[in-house]
């Protein structure tokens, strides 16, 4: 069987299932052998080693084990959807604190175990944070930490082609960049459906403006939708994609979607925000967005959004004020 | 994106963790753009439809519906998981006459339906007997019909490889054939384990008698054993397992473990077991089994077993007695 590469990918919080599902799609992409699943979780972990066994990939050496600084030691990527979920009783403050504080910690032992890991994907909530606290802590470059954001876009996607009776195939290049859900910034200018913008396809009979206005709503309660639907958050889908963007850091398939990257270009700044980008072997860079001006309009309001959420973080404690980054990570100017 | 084929491959039991995999994995395989997802479970078969969307696979077109006239129609290849699980205050007789009943139903809407289906894999408990009247209700030939049988041999490769210390890529060719967990028949003469056959290890210093009796039991236990750790029944393996099975249908990569699949061969009659056997465009093909006297006495031990079974379903009235086997389905002899 051949592999991408050898290299050790870590799955973080493997005993779940995102974690789980992100490992066997891993191995069935055929990214490297050598995989290895942490999560403080004992019993469970032990169980998806067992399945993932049980499923006999061709050459796979998977091991698993809840001593993180094992798991991390010479590791060269990692995805971590390792937070917790929101319980009964808790505010989105207690939440964001926590997961939070766990990002805080990975950051801290990916800089003690692996410093010389080459890609991270943060995957827990809210990845624009916890993600940006991961690469704060960690010491890692910019170009060597995404968040995943993809899931705006495909649901986007998913939404025009039932709305519009279309292969999903025939609707290109949804983007929606910043943040998730209700503060992400809708680029219709940039989708083409059957090779017109869509941009130009709002407010006609095609696709009237109130339907639209309803279709983005499906779009931001996508992940709601399922758990209504199946009584569980979605797994499978934000476990492929953030597999699909290790893949593209390890040198395979481009990534196709936007990806939650480390800005600072003088417009935004200090922050963590889904943009168009290009994850390479050489990590992830930004490129060029492009829209209408009430589109550029959307994101700004986006970025500040995600700015009020930061400066939540930085005055509970867990991130020191931006004029202080630059000592935790010399990497951040 | 390339796929195998355009064929239609429906899912049978979509909604549920094994299904859900099974169409995940399909298309991760690049099996074929054209997926069915089939539950009579609504919301939750809407919701796996919504996730595999999110993925976004290229060229995918998912499809999903209660209507199993639907579902079937049209279909080339069919997996099933759509059985019930056991449920408390259920006898092991209740859930056997329970899920024989499905595959009796499964089997008429089969010849109702897609009389012309190239393939069907059963991978609902118990597969040797729910595989068995699928295909006498379905009217299909032998060769259409295969069930899951893979996971004891994957099993046997996983507790060999931790005891030895060995990567599983040395131990080749693990093989239970005839029944499940207990009623296996193990031919360790078939597995080489670094080149040696394993029944030359056995009962010596590397493999004691006992270890070998003991890591027996950890097989037979193995689906118990992920059930103690996840807290749910194993599905990862079983989804992966049986899309290699489908695949290799389809003419895809060979499937490299024992297949369950109709036996008459002058020794085995009127059964459905695990068998070494090879999946190819054509069909399923019963291969010769060589093992030493030993183990060929535990096959027919094991054989004698899954008579009995199928003895208790023909008395339950679900199958008619043997001698009508041929008017039920005229593929039958």
């Amino acid at each position: 069987m051949e592999y991408l590469t050898n290299e050790k990918l870590v799955i973080v919080g493997a005993a779940g299932m995102i974690g789980s599902n992100m490992a066997q799609t891993a191995l069935m992409m055929h990214l490297t052998p050598n995989i290895c699943l942490y999560d403080p979780y004992g019993p469970a972990l032990e169980g998806v080693a067992e399945e993932l066994r049980h499923c006999a990939f061709e050459g796979a050496e998977i091991t698993f084990t809840t001593d993180v600084k094992e798991a991390l030691t010479g590791a060269a990527y990692i995805v971590n959807s390792g937070g917790a979920a929101r319980k009964a009783g808790m505010t989105r403050e207690d939440l964001l604190k926590g997961n939070a504080l766990i990002a805080e910690q990975f950051g801290k032992d990916v800089r003690a175990y692996c410093p010389d890991v080459k890609h991270v994907v943060v995957v827990f909530n809210p990845a624009d944070i916890t993600g940006l606290i991961t690469l704060l802590y960690s010491g890692l470059k910019p170009s060597q930490v995404t968040t995943l954001a993809a899931l705006d876009s495909t649901r986007l996607q998913s939404e025009l082609s039932k709305y519009l009776h279309l292969p999903a195939a025939e609707i290109v290049n949804c983007r929606t960049y910043g943040g998730h859900g209700e503060q992400m910034a809708v680029f219709a200018s940039t989708t083409k459906v059957d090779g017109k913008p869509l941009d130009t396809i709002i407010g006609t009979a095609t696709l009237p403006e109130k339907d639209w206005e309803e279709l983005k709503v499906r779009v931001i309660q996508g992940g709601k939708n399922i758990i209504e639907l199946r009584g569980r958050s979605s797994f499978q889908s934000p476990a492929y994609l953030s597999i699909e963007m290790i893949a593209a850091a390890m040198g395979g398939k481009p990534f196709r979607w936007p990806a939650g990257v480390y800005v600072d270009n003088g417009k935004f700044s200090h922050i963590m925000m889904a943009m168009e980008t290009s994850i390479t072997k050489n990590g992830v860079e930004v490129m060029p967005v492009k829209g209408t001006p009430a589109e550029e309009k959307e994101l700004e309001k986006s970025y500040e959004h995600l700015c009020k959420l930061r400066d939540e973080v930085i005055s509970m404690g867990v991130l020191p004020p931006i004029d202080k980054w630059h000592e935790l990570n010399p990497n951040i100017r």
